[in-house]
């Protein structure tokens, strides 16, 4: 008898967007005239840049002839590509990454979800709370999770990290041994970064136990802060002992198109094994290669006229998030985040719970945001909002937002 | 301590490609005007449609708009996609399949690779003699394949089921029981189909164990003889059993876009749960849906302009099926495949073994092929030529084959 999975049946449902666009569709029905923004969702929604639509006109055209036609890419992806990722990414910020070293992929959040297929069930791994549910679903689905307990909202097996104010979003050190560490910065949903320092002290601590750092760096194009790390392997030491996960969804509007890329030094060395030559040989089984046109419109964004277009198309959000900050800071709220990140992390006013004040805003001002909770615990008190919508529909919203403060 | 999946240390190398490459080189750099033919390669050579570019370049172009751009999409394709499919693969052939039963993914072996995250690590698999080695490694690293005995060339707890001449190329039903079994038809690397008769013959057999049929119907489109399924929801009772998966990779030309989508029931239910809510829960925690331009490609291809090119593209590599076939005939060997196929199986002239044969063509007549051996055991004897080439080269290489023998 085939038997499924026995982790999927522990998985609790999940429910936040579905709980979320549940209360915003009731109270459309019961409010047919009221104009609703929503500040919630975590999807682009500016065009590609001309450079990149233009380089994959060039790549579908080159499928028209036998001469120029693509079949079977680079597991690990086009040369083309990793080249230009280890020259723009890495090289410019001198930090030293060799081609071998990238693995081009269909997206971060493909590569986040199965990078576990490298490694033993038997480790302990380390979240943030509140934390992107990847991370946590994946290792439960491999039976690294333990059990679910439903009124902690945890999982028996996975150590949580609050990042909260009150530790200024600063993963704590554990006082025991965690086998794998997942990092974000800048980080979803919180939007705030962690310093230099802050991720020395987590390289150290990795490499001292023979850990290994998951860096999810997805959102590394929204850092505007001169110091903050775009990369952990300009921390020293990252190199023995952190993963590196890169996206173009948020970087140049590839959510739809699909392309990512993982970093995986070959100094990274664990149960004395290369956990390079392993992935190459998991990507190599499981997967074949990012499509040809995709990578032919990434590699435009590392282009003198594309890089130019993405940094105006970034700044476009940039600008949303500073407005949201700035208003929701006028309104008398207290705001993380933005300054490094398309998304803002608001505490509701009086310790309020999420869900309250997320229905408050949905009822008086008609704006959809995020509630916190939603991402774990210790997100309870907080709301998300993000800055990738259309300016004027942000502007009014938080405009809203203040008049019913 | 970080620890590692400590099943990646049991496979063996996959040598079959790179030693196929270092006999290769070495003969050209001892014959450096020896002109060699590939007739070993699985990729296709012809470009892609017209219908197809046309529709990428129509999708490239919506997102340059913030109106047509598109962001996410579904986890498990678009619908103008899913229903494409349905209506032409399945209803067009009295099959009945809903959208909902359709996964659009990046490809089919990301799918047969990654179908063994929903399954319990507790199964007994099968696999045919010789195989397509994606099933076999894919179990391997989910420790469901037991130890590799270097000896025997197989793990030792995989059933093996020898598919040669000798038995018709049809899996003999093992005795005892097995839980999840590798079907592929037609076949990668005999080239040779299961009749609707032998296909009844497996659905009845999981049916009544509870077992799951891996259907994999990558090369469906190289059917020619009518009474073939090209389906393997052509047979009653295949819903309660059976997940099929799709390509369109060879049906299309897709190796390098990267399309394919799996078919999971949802009447396929086992230890009590739904396997397409299973795969849905599975794809939508690591995947994030298939690029919107490839699928807008491949939804080209059920156009009735698209089809129309597609079969004319089709018949290309049919006809070179054709010419291996009857030259190698003529020549005086044993034949399988290519009909229904892009592969052509030949038994070795006087039993001679797989990679003497191969070198003897490649050094005679100098043309490559894939020695049987490297798919497995059975494949001991055989060796594969595909009808992948250019049309001129293809007779080439079968004129100088003949030639030597």
């Amino acid at each position: 008898m085939a038997k499924v999975n026995e982790n999927f049946e522990k998985l609790p449902g999940s429910y936040l967007f579905a709980e979320i666009a549940r209360r915003t569709e009731a109270f459309q029905d019961a409010n047919p005239d009221a104009k609703i923004i929503k500040l919630g969702i975590g999807d682009v929604t500016q065009p590609l840049v001309p450079a990149v639509v233009d380089a994959m006109h060039e790549a579908v055209d080159e499928q028209r002839s036998a001469d120029t036609f693509k079949g079977y890419g680079p597991y690990e992806g086009y040369d083309f590509l990793r080249e230009a990722i280890v020259e723009n990414d890495f090289k410019a910020r001198g930090v030293d990454i060799a081609p071998d070293e990238i693995f081009v992929s269909d997206g971060a959040k493909s590569d986040c979800g199965n990078i576990g297929d490298i490694l033993s069930r038997d480790n302990k791994v380390a979240v943030c709370d509140p934390v992107y549910p990847v991370y946590v679903d994946s290792n439960a689905l491999e039976g690294r999770a333990g059990e679910y307990d439903v009124d902690a909202e945890e999982w028996t097996n996975i150590h949580y990290m609050p990042t909260t104010a009150e530790n200024g979003f600063c993963p704590p050190i554990p006082e025991g041994k965690v086998d794998v560490i997942y990092l974000c910065s800048p980080n979803n949903p919180t939007g705030t970064v962690l310093t230099a320092d802050q991720l020395k002290a987590w390289v150290d601590y990795a490499n001292e136990n023979d850990s290994l750092i998951m860096f999810d760096a997805a959102y590394e194009r929204f850092i505007t802060e001169p110091g903050v790390p775009h990369s952990i392997f300009e921390v020293e030491g990252a190199k023995t002992c952190a993963i590196e996960f890169r996206s173009f969804s948020k970087t140049a509007g590839f959510t739809g198109m699909r392309c990512g890329y993982t970093v995986i030094p070959k100094a990274l060395v664990r149960d004395g094994q290369s956990l390079n030559d392993l992935w190459m040989r998991r990507q190599s089984t499981k997967f074949n290669g990012a499509s040809y046109i995709i990578q032919k419109g990434a590699a435009a964004i590392y282009t003198d006229e594309g890089a130019r277009q993405v940094e105006q198309a970034l700044g476009y959000y940039r600008e949303n998030a500073r407005v949201i900050k700035e208003g929701l800071e006028d309104a008398g709220l207290q705001v993380f985040g933005a300054v490094n990140s398309p998304y803002v992390w608001c505490k509701t006013p009086d310790g309020m719970p999420s869900w309250d004040f997320f229905d408050l805003l949905l009822e008086k001002a008609n704006v959809v945001t995020t509630p916190g909770a939603g991402f774990g615990p210790a997100g309870e008190g907080y709301i998300r909002l993000t800055a990738f919508g259309d300016r004027e529909a942000t502007k009014e919203a938080v405009e809203r937002i203040k008049a019913v403060l």
